[in-house]
């Protein structure tokens, strides 16, 4: 809890309604969309540089918790002040500072949304490639500290692969600038990938420098049905080994296409128990041709449908994937979701124990996701409330354990937070969780930052 | 200077040939390609990973400084075992250990020649973009070590783009395991890149897993000639404006052109200025319509003549690209290059400001590189017998000086090494530093790895 100065030290700093301090205002900002809760003793929202270098020397000093928040949209706690102390909203510094089409780079403040940012880039001719599902409701902050994937990860990569440099505050209050805004740079430890996917824990960002691409002329999709599981994987491989990187390869299996077809009028035909979705970016003149060329890669693994879409056509085709979540919920109430990855070549392994598992538990899972680089999403349906949660949660160790025996990683997008921290050390090593500690350390000796959180 | 009882430690380890003590043989592993000489004290040829680890306990416990190296083609002195010590060679850890057609992932020691992995890939249709001009003499390990770039950096990015894990035996013994080989993962700080570019100070690197791509069925590469410099960067400007993401973009300014003249037919007209080399890559049917779009770029900028080429006829371009550096010693009979890179907007300044200077100094500065991310390659030539090695030494400085002042790096490919550690602190802030010097002694308390280099 804090003291009467402390709390007067907030109401100075941050006057108006930039500190909350009412526990009925400020138990909005005590969750994130893990849905864990934690009362927060306040929350803060600073707007400029000097501000958050006033709040982070005092927290420093005081050994008060901060928690940074952006939107608040990750899904694994860590946004939660657990144990208490003050939140630090990002969403007041949401300036997109500069777009160059000179430079290829952007430069913007942590709390602005991704998509708008995409959408300024778009306007000069400019691409900006990670898509979480989330770009509308999530931040650059966010995605940053979680470096955040999405569709577009099997061509152009993750969010890190965008990141040239940082502006941070630090537990002391002492701003570092990292990176640059050259496309390359080797000068030093990089700590500006040390930041990407540090979820919070290792200073409070104020401005991101981003890499960014000519944008592609155009995109196709084409969606295409398989008999069986192991069709569409062929499938898959063949499109690969046939030279063919896609921007985006994503799958569903049997388990969710009976779910979708509750919600929408499949287009693929009885007996279909797979599908690929796969995206192709180009020049107009071109796409029509790889469309060609993926189609007679996908043929050998005999597809029971095939439909391409380009332009207004290709959203429609994309709508499919959109429907997943609300179709998952007229399979049961409740949604233990789950984001692994395992080696692509052993998606075909891992997506057949982790159905065998579910089949053992009486639980349906779906599965789906970005298969091009193994990303699966698991979803455990259940009904809580008429007590299936425990199952549930076994069953989601049971997944885990399966993830790591074909060498997966336990978060391909979401990071750890709090809810998978219980099980870092299956993964990590102990030594190697030591070094990630003393390293966090040099930055935040108190630990004041994002406490309990990621590693 | 190292004891007899430490040398015998070192000579019972490694038997036979595996380590080296008299200077007249560890003579030839006292510099790199920076030719700045020390001393080595011995030169030990680590087979496996316990000797390796035996080695960084001993030399831990005893302060002894160790130097990695793998090819020594690094051009910054970076393993020049300044100050004394032992020198690590690497290239004993020289097996493939594996490269997985169905995971996209290849798992190498540290002493692999790139080229050969990158063959190796070849072999089952799959493909490592990274591609140094020193492909063929420089190793993984290095190349990790250094983040490597490349030609085809513009469209693949960089050697960092591909790490996915590591095995490295820290100071004191311990073996680290960081990533894996999913290609994404988000699970802790990223030590995995943390490695990257480290140049050799955190731990000794014993293994490497790397990200691989469908190989791209064919490329095909446009040279370009325009009337001035302006106009040829127009032209870059406008293929990124139409959209075009090539594989490279390397240009040659006029000085480079003269210097080609000399030792080959050059194939561009009379009052050519600038030249322009593309690659594009892609499937064998659509490359040619890809190089129609890219001239339709290039022509609003007049080019004063084009050649494309695809097969055979591609390399014959690219040749003219290698030819620079035997044709620069037609110009002087002394070079001092340059690495660094500019935020590609200020690619024309910097360029216009760097002939000034040469030319105040009375030196020709050939400038050619990697156009499509800024990164200029600067070679001061100079007669340093006929006495103007100090001239050019002081223009060195006057180039990095022009470089930070448009926002750019003291290095956009080679690091910082001995050669330019005295400049860091123009380029990075006293307390990044500190923090890097920081993050360093939680690897490496005593500072026995690689000191001296980097930052
Ligand atoms: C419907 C839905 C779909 C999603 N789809 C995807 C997806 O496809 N791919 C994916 O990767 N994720 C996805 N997510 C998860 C989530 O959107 C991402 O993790 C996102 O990056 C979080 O952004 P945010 O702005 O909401 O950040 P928050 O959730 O507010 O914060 C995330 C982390 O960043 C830290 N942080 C925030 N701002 C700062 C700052 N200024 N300085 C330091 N640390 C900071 C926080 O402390 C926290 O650790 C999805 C979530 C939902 C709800
Ligand atoms: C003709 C020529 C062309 C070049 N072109 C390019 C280019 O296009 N792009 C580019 O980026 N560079 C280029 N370089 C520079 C050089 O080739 C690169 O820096 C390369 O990555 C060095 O590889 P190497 O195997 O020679 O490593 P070395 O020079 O032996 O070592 C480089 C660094 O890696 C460290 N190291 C080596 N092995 C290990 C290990 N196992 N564990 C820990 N640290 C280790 C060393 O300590 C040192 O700091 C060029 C050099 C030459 C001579």
């Amino acid at each position: 809890m804090l003291t009467a100065t402390q709390k007067r030290f907030l109401t100075d700093l941050f006057p108006g309604d930039a500190c909350v301090l009412t526990p009925e205002e400020t138990c909005a900002f005590g969750a994130d969309s893990s849905r864990i809760f934690a009362q927060p003793w306040a929350v803060v929202r600073p707007e400029t540089l000097d501000q958050t270098r006033s709040l982070l020397k005092w927290a420093h000093e005081e050994r008060v918790p901060l928690f940074p928040r952006s939107r608040g949209t990750n899904v694994v706690g860590d946004c939660t002040p657990k144990g208490g102390g003050v939140v630090v909203s990002a969403l007041r510094m949401n300036r997109i500072v500069e777009v160059s089409g000179d430079d290829f780079v952007a430069v913007a403040q942590p709390g602005v949304v991704t998509a708008d940012l995409q959408r300024a880039c778009e306007a000069k001719g400019l691409f900006y490639p990670p898509d979480p599902a989330s770009v509308r409701i999530s931040t650059i902050g966010g995605n940053v500290s979680t470096n955040a994937g999405g569709m577009r990860a099997v061509k152009y990569g993750v969010t890190r692969d965008y990141v040239l440099g940082l502006e941070a505050v630090l537990p002391g209050g002492e701003v570092i600038r990292t990176g640059g805004r050259t496309h390359k740079n080797v000068v030093g430890l990089d700590l500006t990938r040390l930041f990407v996917g540090a979820e919070g824990t290792l200073g409070f960002i104020t401005e991101v420098t981003l890499k960014l691409l000519p944008r592609p002329e155009a995109s196709a999709s084409v969606l295409a049905g398989f008999a069986a599981l192991e069709a569409a994987l062929d499938a898959a491989r063949d499109v690969f080994r046939a030279g063919i990187l896609p921007v985006a390869m994503e799958f569903m299996a049997d388990e969710v296409l009976r779910a979708l077809a509750k919600v929408t009028d499949a287009p693929w035909p009885q007996g279909t128990q797979a599908v690929l979705l796969l995206k192709l970016d180009g020049s107009g003149e071109t796409l029509p041709l790889e469309l060609k060329r993926l189609e007679t890669a996908l043929a050998p693994s005999s597809p029971s449908f095939m439909a391409r879409g380009m332009g207004a056509d290709e959203e429609a085709l994309w709508e499919v994937r959109r429907l997943i979540n609300p179709a998952s919920f007229r399979v049961a109430p409740d949604k233990m979701s789950d984001d692994v990855t395992v080696p692509r070549g052993r998606v075909a392994e891992a997506v057949a124990r982790i159905r065998d598992a579910g089949r053992e538990a009486g639980l349906t899972v779906l599965v789906f996701g970005h298969l091009g680089d193994g990303n699966l999403h698991v979803n455990i349906m259940h009904d809580a409330a008429g007590g299936e949660g425990e199952r549930a949660r076994t069953l989601k160790e049971t997944v885990l354990g399966i993830v790591l025996d074909v060498g997966g990683t336990m978060s391909g997008e979401h990071g750890v937070g709090l809810t998978k921290r219980p099980y870092i050390d299956r993964q990590i090593g102990g030594r190697e969780l030591e070094i990630m500690r003393q390293v966090k350390a040099v930055f935040d000796p108190h630990g004041i930052l994002n406490p309990g959180k990621a590693y």
